[in-house]
């Protein structure tokens, strides 16, 4: 159980205007898209008959919480269904406690999580540092496990990235958006790497009957990430940044050796990785639109300050505070450039719903 | 469950020059001096035969921890003697899982806490905001619960205190050193109410045969505060200040109204308190000497270190930022004037270890 860290980033910390407390209603709004669905599933498949709850106490994890305040609206949405659905089962409203474990890697900002809990919670709140690929709980010990929009940051780079002498070294790109088969099947085999060892440790963790919802990046069988909206993202971000090499702002080399560990899978990879692994039964896999509110084009500067809340941080460690202002403003400018095709490219189906039972 | 704060301030966050982490190894050797007698509970009065440990999990919680180091030393310390005692008993060395919960206030800095973390450690662990006056776990959940030099910071300052009609007005002193009856009693029937609701909340929280380790601050049966070390520094406090009143640095209003919450009960007081609660079987009460490793005089400079270390937050709240340098210099020089009272003053039998049974 050593201290576990990863190659994603950490979210901006603290309240302040750049902060991700402040610039994560996108997100919220994105996993808000699936609420009713997984209310759905918790009515239907979360049996309180076959679940183990010793103490009466129902322990609930938000894994990747950030510093909130989305993980304190999806617990309380998620509290809710619980609630609903034992006192549909019991026909009684002597409800269990319930306890909830915020988790985060250790540079997580757990100061502004704790600060931001809400005053009037109907739960016992603990924090936990450490890496969701990692064990962090005893065995047995949770009922229900919360993975939103984070299970697509992996634990690190695939290696050969950084090889020169490899196929899959990623010169002049920061991501596998528009890259060689090679750098795709890199960044694809680490994901899948990382997804064993989360089921593996989720395994032990939860119950038996226990379920995880996982709400992530996806991406439709068969489609590349380049025919996405967040591809054209990506590619402006490789583009802007070798526009600042010209400029002599970063070098070559820096670009060349920095990848975003950021990983889309697909309904078809990830049902392979579950079914291999064993110990979960798919109760639900479905493709989402991460955007359906969105009936006009998209505000490209407050889509810029979100990625940057969620993103600032792999770019500092790598490129210096000093640039990020200069990056970001060159990005809004580039992704205004590229509006039109952004326009154009696919969205829809790019906002992957996994509901997992442990058997 | 609402989001709770004390009067009692936080350490001094991070891991600077002048930060708890840094400045809390009096503390520890403290809290070392009755190490040994803490082992020989365990040894003696854990009944693991009688503990139920629910998915074979030990689950341990230190209550004030701050930001470390201390905590660590002390929970590794705690688990050893623990697992010893569990291979004693079982003839085994397939020893439980454990998990350890950090307690601190809101305000700590869980931050420094998360990073300081051992990175070889052999439990899980998790970080608990809250004051331990209030419930912070669910029913029967703890198996082992440490509070250490922390339980003599009251949740509160009495109120009457700061009433200037009544007779418990405190006016020219900061703390009980000293003081009128009538602002020793506050203090003392403060102190008796956190207590209990400390002892009603470890009451639901520990499993039945559950352990309590409280070491604080204490005093012997029917001995004044004032003729105790601590009393002179107390006194040399509420001097320094007035000197600054006297300088128009600070305003007498101002120091009539700041008041320390810290008290050090009796053996008799606690045990009272104990018995009266009914939820708890005393396995050992002793005062101690805290400094029993000093064979010099008192290190004055050092001490006012570590006192700020814990202490400056409680000054800078009242009095702002800017005067604090001021303050604990003018501490440092008034206490060396009073070097010789110092050391005539009394120190022994001043650390109080309580060690409780749940029945």
């Amino acid at each position: 159980m050593s201290k576990s860290e990863t190659d994603a980033p950490p979210m901006v910390g603290g309240d302040g205007t750049c902060s991700y407390y402040k610039n994560s209603y996108l997100q919220r709004r994105s996993a808000n898209v699936v609420k009713e669905k997984i209310d759905e599933e918790i009515a239907k498949k979360l049996d309180f008959h076959n679940l183990p709850i010793a103490s009466n106490t129902f322990r609930l994890a938000d894994l990747g919480c950030s510093v909130g305040p989305n993980t304190f609206f999806h617990v309380q949405d998620l509290l809710e269904a619980i609630k609903q659905k034992y006192e549909m089962q019991f026909h009684t409203s002597q409800i269990p406690e319930f306890q909830v474990f915020f988790n985060d890697q250790p540079m997580n900002d757990f100061n502004a999580l704790f600060n931001n809990l809400p005053q009037e919670r109907q739960y016992f709140a603990a924090g936990v540092p450490g890496s969701f690929y990692d064990r962090l709980f005893p065995e047995s010990f949770l009922h229900f496990v919360h993975c939103s929009i984070s299970l697509h940051w992996l634990s690190k780079l695939p290696e050969q990235l950084l090889d020169k002498n490899s196929p899959a070294w990623n010169r002049g790109r920061i991501h596998y958006t528009n890259a060689p088969n090679e750098v795709v099947n890199a960044y694809a085999s680490q994901f899948a790497k990382d997804m064993e060892n989360f089921l593996n440790a989720r395994s032990k963790e939860l119950v038996s009957g226990g379920m995880i919802v996982i709400i992530s990046q996806g991406i439709p069988n068969g489609m590349l990430y380049s025919e996405l909206q967040n591809g054209v993202m990506f590619e402006c971000m490789s583009l802007s940044l070798m526009d600042m090499v010209k400029e002599g702002v970063v070098s070559e080399a820096q670009v060349d050796s920095f990848n975003l560990p950021f990983y889309a899978a697909s309904p078809d990879e990830m049902t392979e990785i579950v079914e291999r692994n064993g110990f979960f039964n798919i109760e639900r896999m479905e493709l989402n639109d991460p955007a359906a509110w969105l009936k006009r084009r998209i505000n490209i500067p407050e889509w810029v300050l979100h990625l940057r809340a969620a993103m600032e941080e792999s770019f500092r460690k790598h490129f210096g505070g000093e640039v990020l202002d200069k990056f970001f403003d060159r990005l809004t400018k580039k992704l205004s450039k590229f509006s039109d095709e952004l326009e154009l490219k696919y969205r829809e189906k790019t906002l992957l719903l996994v509901v997992l039972k442990r058997q």
